[in-house]
Formats: structure tokens, sequence, C-alpha cells
């Protein structure tokens, strides 16, 4: 049996053929071109994923489940998509859709940044924990609670917005509404905010930096110019850097006073600065939580599944 | 059958005989005085377990499970405590110290603050629910995780520290290293220092406040100060208070938003205020919960079990 993982994301639909050990048999992906009606997204899907068949030679009485990892709030136990804002769904039963266009025994969602952290956990940087975390930090900080096995969504399938939990009360202004909220200091928007700032204080001030460089040059920073920078020894990018990470361990210590999981995993594009990010937030992480003193620590882990993570998480719905 | 819930505190050991829907039967407490060797302030927990079974006429052949509900970090696998900083536990077989004093067939211990979100959860305020957060505003911050019946305490008995997760990022103090713990703002005590501290800001600036009377002719404040104030009326009583329920509202939507659990249920002595901190509080976590265009919402209460959530909490474990 095959167990198919359906990523869809703002800009594209992925689609993998898993095993039951959830390796990528095959995968491929569509633009989702979120402008449309959302039958067509979905029926997108459903071809997608039986052209993947066929190019495999996989029959669909093979096709244990289809998994969808989605944006927004997703009803696990009745396959609608409640509400998603970059993607236009609203109470929209994704899953009765799918099963109309490719006819499998059954189709379940499950929002992505869950959906992610589910695959962390069963194939990847928590594999053989029972409970475990993951952080996305993306344009948003993402987050997912996986217990036994299982996506913890609370109640009403909305829990684990881990990146809307204040760490600076009446700070910067969150998309969310409220003010001060972790994704608006270690989302890589955050970073890229910082940046920017720091920018325009050393050209009021005249300090030299290879950020300001970097943006008199092209005009805009990235969340890797102050990496980059400080990586050729610039002090100022040092100091945004630091700023970040500062941060960043401050919510992973919340969190990790909140769960003590086995394994709290990093996803998103900026774990690829690998030690530069690791290093300094472990060090902070150790001296900060409640546990510091206790032999059984959560251990924080850069995520290993990368963009396959939504689907491999997907997939593992069946499972 | 009973089940024995016994609530270890820094200052009185209260023993509790519950039938199997958490009634309680009969109480008693004893002094803990905490200077003493462990395994005297266990043999006075068995003690008085075993005189409340002999005044009630309960053979000792009726006794389900006894219950511990103690500070620190229990072991609940193991029945040991591995520390606790107001009672001399370090590493100690709580549950086979008990049991040699008093035969029952099991004996399971919790951390106090998770017993007594068990305790709401089976039989207070979040009674019939799969998934409850209770959070006691004491001398501390103490929070309680109950999923699907269970206290979910992570994977090293230690989770459930809501109180020490930061809302303002190098804010006040806390007691267990970090600055700007929710634990440093929302507790009687951080609303102690405020309320002194605004004391002292009036007593500089020579503004007039029924909390500076208060403070002359006592020569302290307390957590009831600001209150009492504002319901006469006091202006600087009221900014307080508002300042504290500010802050308390940015905690609880905080965890909202990481669990949404059915019921939150806050405990401590200064639920007393009742709805001088219900009615504003619910008003701000209404507008900055992230599931605010949900319709379903977690639902904020104040706990129902007082001092006997311990105790039942305990009893609870054997269920």
């Amino acid at each position: 049996m095959v167990y198919i993982g359906v990523d869809l994301g703002g800009t594209n639909i992925a689609v993998g053929i898993c095993d039951k050990d959830l390796k990528i048999l095959a995968k491929g992906s569509v633009p989702t071109r979120p402008e449309r009606a959302p039958e067509e997204i979905v029926k997108d899907m459903a071809d997608l994923s039986a052209r993947l068949l066929k190019e495999n030679g996989i029959g669909i009485g093979e096709v244990a489940s289809v998994g969808i990892a989605t944006p927004g709030t997703a009803n696990s136990d009745t396959g609608v998509v409640e509400y998603a804002n970059n993607v236009p769904f609203l109470h929209f039963p994704i899953a009765d859709v799918f099963k109309s266009y490719l006819p499998v025994p059954r189709v379940l969602i499950e929002n992505d940044a869950n959906a992610a952290a589910l695959a962390e956990a069963l194939a990847g940087a928590a594999k053989g924990t029972k409970k475990s975390v993951m952080v996305t930090l993306g344009t948003g900080v993402g987050g997912g609670i996986v217990l036994d096995g299982k996506v913890y969504s609370g109640f009403n399938h909305a829990a684990g917005e881990l990146g809307h939990t204040v760490i600076e009360y009446n700070g910067r202004p969150c998309s969310c509404g409220r003010r001060g909220c972790w994704e608006a200091y270690s989302s890589a928007t955050g970073l890229v905010n910082m940046t920017r700032e720091k920018v325009n204080e050393c050209k009021i001030k005249g300090i030299p930096s290879l950020m300001v460089d970097e943006f008199d040059a092209t005009g805009r920073v990235s969340a890797r110019t102050a990496f980059a920078a400080m990586k050729k020894g610039d002090k100022v990018g040092a100091e945004v850097v630091s700023e970040y990470i500062g941060y960043l361990a401050c919510g992973i210590t919340n969190m990790i006073n909140v769960f003590q999981p086995e394994v709290l995993s990093i996803g998103g594009g900026i774990c690829n600065e690998g030690d530069n990010l690791l290093k300094p937030l472990l060090e902070i992480i150790r001296t900060e939580q409640y546990t510091r003193k206790l032999p059984n620590k959560c251990a924080v882990r850069i995520a290993e599944l990368g963009n396959d993570a939504g689907i491999i998480g997907a997939a593992g719905l069946g499972l």
C-alpha cells in the first residue's frame, strides 16, 4: 500500500507518493494559482496524484489514504477547512471534494505546520519520540505539537499557534492583531525588519556596515543580510544576529518550559545558517530553561525534512 | 472503594478520603514542619490517612489508592520526587516510603499544580472536557495541563511551567532566573510589587490614593490593596488593577493560542475578586485571541474547588 501526501501552499501544490516508512517514491508539483475557485485547486491535487500513480505504475487500489496539508484551520474530524487566508477556503469540505475527483478509501486533512511537525516526529529530527514540538521560521512562526504519534490541535483544531504568544508586552505589531508576538521577532520577516531598522539607524548615524553596502547596492535587505555580514566580520551585522537569536531563544525556552518535549525541532530557511544560528541559541536555552538542573532536558535540533515535510506529514496522517 | 488524596504544602499536610465521584467523605490536616526529615513528613501523611479511615469506619481494604500532590518535580512513573524547593525532597521515593507506613495497593504522585488542574478537569470548572488548562495565581503562577483525563507533564515530568514563559523580554526578574516571566507579573507577588511601586510613585509625586493611606496606616500593601482601593473609587488603584489584568490577559491568551483547551480555569486567592477580575479580563481575551473569529472558543472560568483541589486531584490520580 502507498500513502499519498499533498502539500498545499500559496504558490505550489506538491504531491508525493510514500511507502509505509514514509519514504517518498515519487513526487511532483503544479502551481496553486490561489485566485481560482477552491474546486479547481483540489481538482489539480487529484489530477497530479493520479498522474504520479500512473507514471509509477501504481494502481488506485494500492492507495491506502490521501493526506492533505493545508494552510489555515483544518478540522481533521470532518475534513473541512474552516478558514485559510492565503487560499480561498471558507468552511470548505476539501476531503469530500478530493474524493469526488479521485476515489480513494480515506482523505485526511491537517494544518500545514502541524503536518510538518508530524513528519519530523514520524520520520525526521524527532523520530522515535513520543512528545515533540516543531517550530517553523518562515514568513511567520509556525508551530506543531505531536503527542504519541498524533497532532495535538486542541478542542477546536486551532491549537499550536506558538508564534502568536506575546514575548514582548505591547511590542512590535503582529499580523494577528496583537502586539509583541514571538512571530513578529523570530520569523524571517521579523529578521528582515530588524535588519532594515539597523540599516536605517546606521545610515542616520553614519555608522559603516556591510549591511548598508548591500542595501545601497540592491535597494533591499533579506533574512540572509545580517548573517552574511556577520560572517565577513561586520560588527553591526553580528549585533542584529545576536538580537534575533535572543528573541528566538526566548520563545523556544518558553515552549520547552510549557511542553518539555523530548525534541523541539526548528525548520525554515534561517536554519541554513547552521551552527551560526544553533550554537549561540543552544547556549542561551541551556542557561534559561526551567529544567537546567535536571538530567533530562529537551533536545533542540534543526529539522531534517526541509521542503518535503509537508508531503511526508500529510502522507503520515494515514498511518 | 475509596480514594485517598494527600495535598502536601509547605505549611500543612491535608488529607481527604474521596469516593469514586471524588466527593470528599472526610478530611483533616496537620502541620508540615518542612524542616524535618522527609520520612517524618511522610509518616505524618500516612498516620493522618490511617486516623481518618479509622474515625470514619473505613477499612484499609477499602482503599483503592493513595495519591500525593507534592511541590516540585514528581516522577509519576517511579513515585520519586526528584526535587522540590520548599520541602526537603531530592530524588526521594515518596510513594514507596508512604507504602512502608500504610500498606495500600497503589500510591501515585503528581506535582501539586498538575493535581489541582486534574481536580478541576475531573470534578470542577472543566468537568466533562477532554482538554483543559488550569492556571493558579498564588506566590507564583502555577500551571497544569489535562488531556483526556490525564495530566500532561512532558517527557521528563516537568512540563506545564506556564508561569515561566516570558511575556516581557528582559522584563522583571523572576525567581527562576529569567527576566520577564508571566509569573513575575501575574502572581499575587507580582500584584503586590506593582502596588508597592505605585504607592512609592504616589508618595514621591504627592499623588493622593487610598493605597497610600493603607500603606501609611499599616506599613504594608497586599494583593487586595489595589482592588479594595478601586472598589472605593480610587483612580490610582484602578490603574494598578488595569495594569495587572492586562498582563494576566496576555499570558492567558498566549496559553489559549497554544493549547486551545475547552476550558481554561483560573485559581488562587485573587479569583475572590470575582467579576472585578473576570469581566475586564475576558474582554481583553475576547479581542486578542487568535480564534476570535471562529465559533468554538476556549471558555475562561474561575476554578471551583478552591483549597480542596489538591486533595481531589491527588485522589483522582487513582481513578
